[in-house]
This record gives C-alpha cells, structure tokens and sequence, in this order.
C-alpha cells in the first residue's frame, strides 16, 4: 500500500507574513472567501492563517483517501490500466480546473496583468524543471527494485522527509529553529517506525547502489517541491491559478514523453484508457485534486507544511484502514504515531523568535 | 536480557541548586575531590556539575555492564542461585561500604552532626517505604507473568519512564518545561522502539489485568524512586553516606522477608551462597555500586538524570552486545536509537527558565 505524510492546521503566522503581504492576486475560488483584507497586518495573518488551514486541512484529508483508494483499487482487482495515461490524465485534469477556476475570476474580477494566462518567456523558463526532475525520479523508480523490494523501498521513501528539509533550508534559506529541526528527525523516524513489519530489517542489507539511488531520488524528490515552492512564492502577486496552470501544461507534455518511453505500444494497441474503471476514475480525481491542494500549500504555507500533512495523513490512512478493510495496527504503528504526533507539537512551538 | 536506561552528563544548573547550596557534608568518598567550595554560587554550580557528571556516567557505565554481565551469566549457563540471596548480598554489600566511606570520613573530618551514624525516630521513620515498595513491586512481578509473557513484560517496564515523570512532578513539585515532557514521552516511545522484535505484538494483546498490574508495577517502582530522593533531599547537609546506610538497613530488612517468603526451603536445603560462581559475584558487586550510583544521582542530580542515564545505558548495552555477542542490531533499534537521542537533546536545550 502507498501510504503518503501530512499535518493538520498549524499557525504559520510569522514565516510567511512577508510572502503573502504583498499578495494581491484573488485566491483559487475555493478559497474566495478567505481572499486577503487590506485593512491591516493582523487581520492579514489571520486570513493567511485560515486560508492555510484550509488548504492544509484539505492536502490532507485528499492525501488519507488517495491511499484509501489504491487498497480499494487493488481489493476490487482494477489495477491494470496504464500508470503513465493516469499520471498524463491528472496533469490534464488539473489544468482544465486551474483554467475553470480562471474563467470564473476573469468573470467576475475582469483581466488583470496578474491574473493573465499570457506569460513571458522570463517567468515561464523555469516551469519545465519540476517535472523533469519528477520524470527523472519516475524513470529511477524502475531501477532501484533492482536493489531493494517493495517495502523496502517504502521505508527509503521516507529519506524524502530530510531531503525536503534540507534543501527547504539551502535553497529558500529558511530558517528551521533547533527545536524544529530536531522535530524533522523525529518526523522522519516516527513515519518509519510506523511503516515497520516483520521484513522492514532487510532495509539494513540494501546494497550501497541501493542506498545511493534511493539519497538522489530523495533529492530529486526534495528539490522539485522546494523548486516549485521557488517558482510559485517568486511572483506573490500572480494568481495561483496561472502559475499551476503553467506548471500543468509541462506536467502534461512530460508525462507524454513517460507514456511514449513506457507504455507506447500498449496504449496504441489496447487504446489510451484501457483497463480505466470507476475507482481509476475516482483516484485520478483525487490525485488532481491533491495536486492542487499542494500547490496552495506551496503558495500560501511551505514544503515544511506539506511534509507534515503528508504524514499525518499517513497515520490516517492506517486508522481509517482497520475500520474500512479490517487491517491491524501494530505496536510500532503506535509508538510511530507516538513520536509523529509529538513532532508536530514541538515544530508548532518551537517557531524562529515568536511572535506575541 | 534486562536492559536498563540511561542519559550522560547533563548541566542541570539552576534546577538543583537550591538543593545543594546548604550542602556542608562531605560527598561519598568517590566524590572527594569533588566537594563543595564555600566560594560563591559559580564556583558551587560546577563542582556540583562536575560531581553529578560523575556520578552519572558511573550509573551509565555500571548499567550497561550489568545487562551484559546477565546475558554472560545466562551464556555461562550459570543462573541456579536464588535470586533473593543476591539480592540480600547487594544490600549488605552496600551498606558495608557505605559504612567503610564513613569510617573514612570519621577518620579525616572527625564525628559531626551531618556525618553521625545515631538517628532519630522522627528521621528514620520514613526509610523503610521505599524497601516496602520494592518488596511489594517484586512480588507482584511473579503475578505479571500469569498474564504476560517476558518480551511483554520489558516492553510494558518503559512505563516506569512515565510513571517516574509524573510522579517526579507531583511529589516533589519540580517543573519540567514543554518541551521536557515532549522529550520524556519520546524517551518511553523511543525506548520501546528500540526494544521492538517480531514478538512485540503480543503487547497488544495483553489482557486487562495485566496492564492493571502494569501500570500498578511501574507507579510502585516510580514512587520508590521518587520517595527515595525525597528523603535523600530532605536533609541536603545529611552525609549520602548515612542516608544510604539506613537505607540499604531496610533493604536488606526486606530482602530477609523476601527470602523467607520464596526461597526459605531452597536456602534451608542447599545453603545461602549455593550455586554462586565467579560471574554471580561480579553481578553481586556491579547491582551494589549502581546502587550506590543511584543513592548518588538522586542526592546530586535527580530522578529524571537517573531515567536518562538507563535508558542511554540500555543503548549501550545493546551496542556493546554487538561486539561482545554478535547481536544483530534492527531497523528499529536505529529508530529508537534516534529517538533516544533527539530526547536527551531537547531534554537538555528545553530547561525552564534557563539562566545566563
């Protein structure tokens, strides 16, 4: 099972209020009615507190049933449809809503120059580099099974969390207090301590070309959220939905050249949505719906946010799990939670220089 | 394997100096040098940091060795003694070498009021509670088992951690910080985590009772604790080594009761030292001076100091065993290991109030 991270609602107020203050594009219509007052930094920081909740709160929740639905899709036998159509059909997806979303703002607040779908060759010539650097890791993805299994894998996955951290702090040079630092390592090993089974020991025996593969798909990984959190906070003023539109249509085009490497003679023979079932449906659907939750996170919270609402999602999913499909929590899942939970509660309070 | 808990030096400056600063006995003859200068509070803090940096690394180091002296003794296939013999010896053994420390003392300081051996009522009284609790604790521990399995068992002991903070809390109404708290339940979650093996599961499935007992079990064994430092702090200028006198008096007191109760007709039969060999007497003599390093800790540091210092010492061991017994360390040691770690650390930047 893909089980994926998140955090609940969280008061970032001092960390962004410099990234949101000069924001005077209209939020992605679902969060219309949180657009930013002008009257003041408070009540700024109180809109940008719930406009992040919110847009947490929904990564989420998103996130929890997206793993929810790859169990139900394998219970149910649907699992054999082309990975690639359906990862180039989320692309598709989210940019038709990003444009929807648009049409709608232009509707009512008229064309503006920051919330224009025409763009310069100076914004967009960095839009391509997210989803090369996902292409990338995707296409390692094949090879690293030739060093380590399946659940292994998923416990390296967990590296991802560091990764982002790390490079959050090199590249956005944002600061993390020690406090919040310490509670990264914590995330990282209370994610893995609850992923732990009966086999999570062979992780140890993973060869060093294992090992290297898995540290540079991490920063692969890493680098493309924290690249697109660069993208999308340089231009503050832009309307979100340009930017993901924009970093849709690469998106798409990259996972076109994926579908043609992969899967080129099985969708000219069998056609482009073979084996598409309901529940594939549904999970592109929320994959599309989770990816633009993300980039709202990235705009208006951080990759740190977005770490930790995947986390928590994670032990989510599990919960929800036993109820749904009767799994069993194991003890290294509570003492995981334990030690998640207790993260997230020592980087909510231990912020840079806080604010009274 | 009984594996026991530790933490190393650790500055706790501000917490303990009230406790301390009225000190005019003379340390236990290890300490020495040590002894507190009458040269200003500065001067008091680092002797007094120094006197507990040694006397916690003594614990640590004593604790690791004890559980590698007990897997020794098991791969010598030496374990036929009675269990409560050895532990009269360690009581008697310890407070024969308190009483030599004081002969000592006597010799070079001469007799005072803060060093004499005569007591009153009115300070002695209270001594025998924490042999009662351990007697108590010790018995319910044969019960345990008619609900538990061993491997149960040492995971449900890392509820002594908790037990041990909360009552370090409300009897001796020392503050911990936040963050304190968020570090001492990671400390039981990573404690436990370092524990985990295939088995572990069946915790989960321990009945009602047993965890009654449990949680019973852990509360008497951190209230022992807790009351012990209580009466060794009650009277700061009492010499540790009188204190512990009387003490180990009521241990070995209590220890005779537990003879009589389970090995009477074994010691009665075989006599008292049957089945000791070379490794016994070593184990005999490590349990006495951790004994003394205990007494020790909770005069000049506390019984947090001492959580820690078992804890590390139970990672110790574990590392040690590697070498010395070609253990296999797991994936979920290395977790535990890191949780461990991240715990002492914030334990260590999270003091309250700290001062400059």
């Amino acid at each position: 099972m893909e089980y994926r991270r998140i955090k609940d609602q969280e008061n970032y107020g001092e960390k962004s209020q410099t990234d949101v203050e000069n924001q005077h594009g209209k939020p992605f219509s679902v969060g219309a009615t949180d657009s930013v007052p002008s009257s003041g930094v408070s009540s700024t920081n109180k809109s940008n507190w719930k406009l992040k909740s919110v847009v947490t709160i929904a990564l989420t929740l998103l996130t929890s049933s997206q793993a929810i639905l790859i169990v139900w899709s394998k219970r149910a036998g649907k699992y054999d449809y082309s990975v690639t159509t359906a990862n180039f059909s989320v692309e598709a997806l989210k940019c038709t809503l990003s444009l929807a979303a648009l049409v709608r703002i232009w509707k009512s607040h008229g064309v503006t120059a920051d919330n224009t779908l025409s763009t310069s060759f100076e914004e967009v010539n960095v839009y391509p580099i997210p989803a090369i650097l996902y292409l990338i890791k995707n296409l390692l993805q094949y090879y690293i099974f030739a060093y380590v299994d399946a659940p292994a894998y998923q416990i390296l996955k967990n590296l991802n969390i560091i990764s982002t951290g790390v490079l959050y702090r090199i590249i956005l040079k944002k600061k993390l207090s020690e406090i919040q630092w310490a509670a990264f390592i914590l995330l990282c090993a209370g994610c893995t301590t609850a992923q732990l089974n009966s086999t999570s020991d062979r992780v140890l025996q993973t060869p060093f070309e294992g090992w290297v593969m898995a540290i540079v798909m991490a920063l692969l990984s890493g680098f493309a959220g924290v690249y697109t959190e660069a993208i999308i906070k340089k231009r503050p003023s832009r309307n979100i939905n340009v930017q993901n539109f924009w970093l849709y249509v690469f998106g798409m085009i990259f996972n076109l050249v994926a579908i043609c490497i992969q899967d080129y003679d099985e969708v000219m023979n069998k056609g482009f949505f073979h084996g598409y079932s309901f529940i594939t449906v549904c999970m592109v659907l929320n994959h599309a719906l989770s990816g633009i939750a993300v980039s709202m996170v990235m705009k208006y919270a951080d990759n740190i946010v977005k770490v930790y609402s995947t986390s928590v999602a994670m032990l989510l999913t599990a919960v929800v799990s036993v109820f749904l499909f009767g799994f069993h929590l194991s003890l290294a899942f509570f003492l995981g939670s334990t030690v998640v939970s207790v993260s997230v509660y020592l980087h909510s309070i231990g912020k840079p220089q806080p604010q009274k």
